[in-house]
Formats: C-alpha cells, sequence, structure tokens
C-alpha cells in the first residue's frame, strides 16, 4: 500500500505535512515528502489517498487478559476481593477453551477497531488465544500462569508442561507474530521456589516474563511481611526474575527503591490506569518512574475492570491520571504518553522493528480520520492526538502490512460471529452460575 | 419520529428492551413495550429503526467556556498560573465576538456529535455565542462573568449593562433553550461587595448563578487568608449567593464542612474530571459528596485543558476518577455517574422537564449504534453505556425533538465552515501573538 499525501507523526513521533509512506513485504520502504518513482510506486501496490488523515504507530496493549471480554459487565461496583472471589473466579472456572478462542477474538476486533496490533496476555488454554490472534492478523506476546500456592517446584507444577509446549509448538509462530512469554502471575500466588524455578528456565530459554506487581496496597504490604520487608519489586529481583527482559504489571505502590530497582534492571511497567482507577487501587506514580528512567507502557487489562480496548482511551488517561495523581500539569509530556502506548510497548514485546514510522520497521500503522470536530484546530496535532481525538477516529490498522481493520470491516475475521459468539458463551455461563 | 423497536434507558436509567418512543411537539409523547396504534403513530412523523440501538437521554454539560475550542492544543504542558499568564490571557485578549461565535459553534457541534444537547457558559461576548447555540439548534445557559478586580458594586462593573442587556434580550430566546443565568467568576477576581450585588441582583430576578469555587488548593487557601478563614463555599455562602439556585464549578479542594453547606443549600456541583487532572489541580471529593445528598453534574470546562467536548467520555472518567481517588470501587455507581451526567445536568440549569427519557419529557434524546465490538456481551446496557461504550457510538441527537446531529451530519449548521472558520481565526490569532 501506498499512503499518499497523508501527515504522519515520524519515528521521534514529530509532526510532517503532506508525506508519502510505502509499505512492502510487511514493512515500511519508503517515507518521503514526494511520491516515489514511478516504478516504485507500482511495488507498493494500493494507493490510499491520505488526504485528511493522520497516520501514526500502531499501539501495543502490553497488558491484557483478554478472554475475559466475556465477563464485560458482569462484576461492578465491589471491594477488589469480593470482585475477584465472588464474580470473577466462579465464571472463570466455567471458561472452556472454545470460549477462551472466541473472547480473545473479539478482544483482537476491539483491539484493531482502535488501532491496536498487538497485545501481551496473561490466561490459560493460551494455544486458543494464540489461534484467534492469528485468525485476527494480530500479534500476541502469549504467557500461561505459574501459580503455586504451595511449597511445589516449577517441575512439580502443570505449567511447566505447557511451557514446553507453547514454546515448542508457538514460540515465533505466524511469522514472528506470536512470541511465548513467561509468567508468574504475583508473589501472592506463588512461592520462592517456583519463581526461581521459573527464572532460571526463561533465563536458559531467552524468554521474556510478565508478572503483575504491586497492583494493591495489601498486596505491596503482605509481600514486605511474608518476606522480610522485600517489596514485591526486591522480592522478584532477589530470585532473579529480572534476570530476563521482564514487564511488570501495575506497579501501583512501588516505592522510591523499587523504582530504581525498575529503571536499573530495564523493567519495562505495564501502567493500567483505567483498571487501578475502577477497582480503586491507585495511581502508579508514572511521573516518577519517567523521570528515573523506567521504561513505562500502558496496558488495558482484562474487560471486567476496564470496560474497553481502546487504547487511545487509556493513554488519554495515562496522561490525565498521572497529571492528577502528582498534581502537576507537566508530570508527562504528550510525546512520553503516545511513546508509552506505541514504542515502548513495542519493545517490552520485544518487537524491536515495530512500533515507529520509518523505513526499515514493520508497517505496523494506524490511520486517524481527522475530520471530526475534535480536532480542529490543528494547533498541536500530537497534543490533539493525545487530549482530544477518539480511538474511534482510526480508519485503517495494519499489521505487519496486511490491513486489519478498515473502515468499519474487519478483512480477516468474521466480526459478526464473534460478537454473536461471545454473546451466547456469556448467557450460557451467566446461566450456569 | 417514532422510534420503534428500540432499547433505551429509561428515567431511571434501567434498561428496558423493545420499546416504542413516540417525539411530537419537542416531545416524548408515548413509551411503550408495543407501537402505538396507527393513526397516533402517524403523528410522529418518521419511523426509525431502532433495532441494534440504545436511546437514552442526552448528556448536559454543566460548566463550559465554549469559544475556548480556538485555544485547543495552544496551551500545553505548563503550570496552572504560567498556563494562564503566558498562554491563556494573551491569547483571549486578540478574540473577537466574531471569533466567540465561530468557537462557540465548533463547540456545539462537537457537543452535539458526542449527544450532547445543553451546556453552561462562562465567557463574554455572550450575545455571539447564544446566537451559536441557536444556530446549532442546541440549549445553553449563559453567563457574562462578574470581575471587579477593586472594591467595585454591580453598579459601577461593566457587567452591570452586559446583564441588563442579556436579560432583556435573550432571556428564554429559542422557545427557552437560552437561558441568561449571572456569574461570579470566582472569589479571587471579585470583591465581596461585588458578590453581593450580584447575589440580590439574581435574586431579585430569579436568576441561576455560574460559579468557580475551590478549584485550586491555592484558591482555597489564599480565600481561607483573605477573609477570615472563611473557605469560598462560606464566603459565598455568607454573601448570600447560594440564595439563588447556584451551579459551583470544580469544587476540588472543598472541606467537609463545605459539603455540608453544598448539600444543605441544594448547590449543584459541576465536576470537571478531565480539566481538574490535566492541570493538575487534583481530584474533587464526588463520593463524599455524592454521599452527603450534594447534586453532582459534569462539565468539560475550556478545550484548553481536556481537549474535548465529549460528554460519555467524561462520564467514564468521572467515574474512574472518583473510585480511583477514594480508592474505593464502590465510590459511585454507573448510575449515579449518568445521572450526573444527564438528568442533574438538565436541572442544574433549571430544565425540569429535560433530561430524562419519560412520556411528558422535553425530547432530548441521544441513540448510540451498540453494534461496535466494545457492546458485546451486554450482560449490564448500563455498565456498558458508562465503561465500555464511546462516544463516537452516538448516530443520532435530538434537541426538543428537532435532529441536531445524526450519521455524521449537522442539519442544522455547516460544520465544515464552522471547522474552517475556527481553524482560520486561530491561525490569525496566534499570528499575532
Amino acid at each position: 500500500m501506498l499512503f499518499a499525501d497523508i501527515d504522519l507523526l515520524d519515528e521521534n513521533l514529530d509532526f510532517r505535512a503532506h508525506q508519502w509512506v510505502g509499505v512492502r513485504d510487511g514493512h515500511i520502504a519508503y517515507v518521503g515528502g514526494a511520491a516515489p518513482e514511478e516504478g516504485e510506486a507500482a511495488s507498493f501496490g494500493e494507493v490510499y489517498d491520505g488526504r485528511g488523515k493522520l497516520l501514526m504507530p500502531a499501539f501495543y496493549n502490553a497488558h491484557a487478559h483478554a478472554p475475559m471480554t466475556l465477563l464485560r459487565g458482569y462484576a461492578e461496583d465491589l471491594p477488589l476481593q469480593a470482585w475477584l472471589n465472588d464474580l470473577v473466579f466462579p465464571f472463570e472456572a466455567k471458561i472452556t477453551p472454545e470460549d477462551c478462542y472466541w473472547g480473545t477474538l473479539l478482544s483482537c476486533i476491539e483491539m484493531a477497531r482502535y488501532g491496536c496490533v498487538g497485545f501481551s496476555d496473561m490466561y490459560y488454554h493460551m494455544e486458543e488465544g494464540a489461534r484467534a490472534a492469528i485468525d485476527a492478523g494480530v500479534k500476541m506476546n502469549l504467557s500461561d500462569s505459574l501459580l503455586a500456592f504451595d511449597g511445589e517446584g516449577l517441575d512439580e507444577l502443570p505449567v511447566k508442561g505447557s511451557l514446553d509446549r507453547l514454546t515448542r509448538d508457538l514460540q515465533g509462530a505466524a511469522d514472528g507474530r506470536i512470541v511465548v512469554d513467561c509468567n508468574v502471575h504475583a508473589e501472592y500466588t506463588s512461592n520462592p521456589r517456583a519463581v526461581a524455578d521459573l527464572a532460571a528456565y526463561a533465563k536458559e530459554r531467552g524468554l521474556r516474563v510478565q508478572v503483575h506487581v504491586s497492583e494493591t496496597r495489601l498486596e505491596h504490604e503482605e509481600c514486605k511481611e511474608r518476606h522480610g520487608g522485600l517489596t514485591p519489586v526486591r522480592y522478584f529481583e532477589s530470585l532473579g526474575l529480572f534476570d530476563c527482559p521482564t514487564t511488570a504489571a501495575h506497579c501501583v505502590w512501588v516505592d522510591d527503591e523499587d523504582i530504581e530497582v525498575l529503571a536499573r534492571r530495564g523493567v519495562f511497567v505495564a501502567a493500567n490506569p483505567a483498571s487501578n482507577m475502577k477497582l480503586g487501587s491507585g495511581f502508579a506514580p508514572v511521573s516518577k518512574m519517567l523521570e528515573r528512567g523506567v521504561r513505562v507502557c500502558l496496558g488495558t487489562d482484562g474487560m471486567a475492570s476496564n470496560n474497553n480496548h481502546d487504547m487511545m482511551q487509556d493513554l488519554y488517561l495515562l496522561a490525565l491520571s498521572a497529571k492528577g495523581a502528582a498534581c502537576d500539569p507537566t508530570a508527562i509530556s504528550p510525546k512520553q504518553a503516545l511513546a508509552a502506548a506505541t514504542r515502548t510497548g513495542a519493545l517490552s514485546q520485544g518487537r524491536e522493528d515495530c512500533g515507529y514510522v520509518g523505513v526499515g520497521a514493520r508497517a505496523d500503522l494506524c490511520v486517524l480520520d481527522v475530520a471530526g470536530p475534535s480536532w480542529t484546530p490543528m494547533t498541536n496535532p500530537l497534543v490533539n492526538v493525545v487530549y482530544a481525538g477518539h480511538g474511534a477516529d482510526v480508519c485503517l490498522t495494519m499489521c505487519d502490512g496486511r490491513v486489519v481493520y478498515r473502515d468499519g470491516q474487519w478483512p480477516l475475521v468474521d466480526a459478526e460471529r464473534a460478537k454473536a459468539e461471545v454473546a451466547a458463551r456469556t448467557r450460557r455461563i451467566v446461566g450456569e452460575l
């Protein structure tokens, strides 16, 4: 595809008007202020009229539980423990592998609708999740949760077999779109032996790690009580987990020393502002983390605590909540916020050649229709993207050069069927409860 | 218009499937689970196919500065005082009456796009603002700001002449769509004599009042220093302002005693979560105010601090920020949040017969297309409205029975021209600075 005469946000997220962007073999092969020569232009195929549009890097969702679309609107307005124990866990016990496929597929459809092409996921029945991401044409870092409630080591846990199988069957599947990560659900759902085993397993195989860290004050404080004053960050560091490239989700209650560790060890922090606010967990110290050099990315979390996968809305929320929580309007810049939702998210998934608009990058893009009334005036396009625009302004989403969403259509999947399946499966589960 | 076979949120914001809603002479004349009889059906005119749609009350924006669309994206990432003094005030000094017309018109267009039919506005050149609201077919409670930096009484201030003129020429204009309110900009921009005069003026004429209250900590604390410990709430109460029906915008720093006063005096509080977070002002104690019976409504504020007029996004933000700030997932219910953005907003504007879907109410409605992936499953439609849906899902907005927005079109105004005018006028002003 050749995007002709289109405005864009370049590899530095700087605005450039009237550009031509050529996509070939899944990559961005041309960016320039004039059309490529005729022969080269033809090699890009379809010419896309870019007037009145803004091309920018696609979003990467750094923390999700994709099958939880099934739970959207089901568990509301409850304290966290009641939410989990009385509603979420009983519901999840009824979810079949096939349910996971459809729940994940609807998440992929929703993410693509709002410009997102890749997500990091923690759940179970991950083969089904991967199948959905492959079908939808998007990228997924999947991870099956390590849960160890007694003194078990990794070899004694079912997740070991799952990890062996997932890495054997799915690592790098679909031209690298599928990446298998390791996963420690959380400190309070594991034991030190299992965590250390998993860290060694991941290190040996060069795998990345996903983990929940200090989401709630209770979790943070109880960890210190259990582990001689170690916070979750220091606990995981002491067990070698951060020897592997790690994405730590939430980090709402991290202290200053934790932040130093996260920065020094290059840990990615997936902020989940919507979920943290909705569940009353608090506000992650995003501004302080950015200031100290922590690589902050952005996640939507599960749909029982958000309740949509619109990364552009969460980007707005990331910026607003960072400023609000710090009582400081300079707490985060539009560029920092947008980088968290795009390039840093891609890097958190080990996708070095993704998340920016430049020659040589993977063609993971979205195009925004900026004709809506919220985009005028265009005094500062980047500010408009972060604060004024809407995810619904996305009119085209491309992943590895393939169109996964365009003008109300998802060319690779049957979105109507996915909605109907999720609706029916949710009804079935709710009926069983 | 007869909305046929449509799902809706009724006068209690409860969900009802497969309803018929008939609109005649600007009012809702029929609501039922079956079609009206043939003769009556014909009296409603066009039949609207409601399948796959959700009809709900329109939004009322309880605090705005509509002409500030001109400043969208202009003043960013600065501390409040520098934001005001270095960027906002110099820009505003260049705004002409005609600029105000176009800035307000674009705001009306944007609000209608996202389901909002009425707004309370504080600015200047209010005749021009009213003209824009009339042209756009929406409702406006306009108010020209009282600013009194020395010891002047109301008679010595230019706003007196403006108030006399506005109430004479515009009170109740356009079939009651235009309402003229009194306005005290804030404690720190007025003096007690002028405030007391204005309160008496408003009381005598039965006018409503709009006022900024405790937006920032500095304002709140300095007021106490200046006025023998009186907070802005108690200061205004002592001057008789709350003898008139009042909407107090922001109320971020109000204390427990303030909240008691606001509740006892029936003051409407317009929460502005986006603006308060973006400017780093803090979080209003929304949960506590609701608990104590304060009538909380919702505003978008000006476009230099939000930066869009999407009330549905701000509704999401109201709910999330109330829960986040209180560290309590039960801090606000979906119904409380939605009522703030609809019925309570209408009441804050003195519009008793607006803001709900029921026979006899004004036909101020919006229709949402719920086919998008964020709306599945529909386990709890009200929760989906507050947390999952998007303002962009609004496909029809009706004010007093007239369609002001439908499927990408604004039938009453030339939206393309409004955008072009605002873009050009902003360029002119920025060029002059």
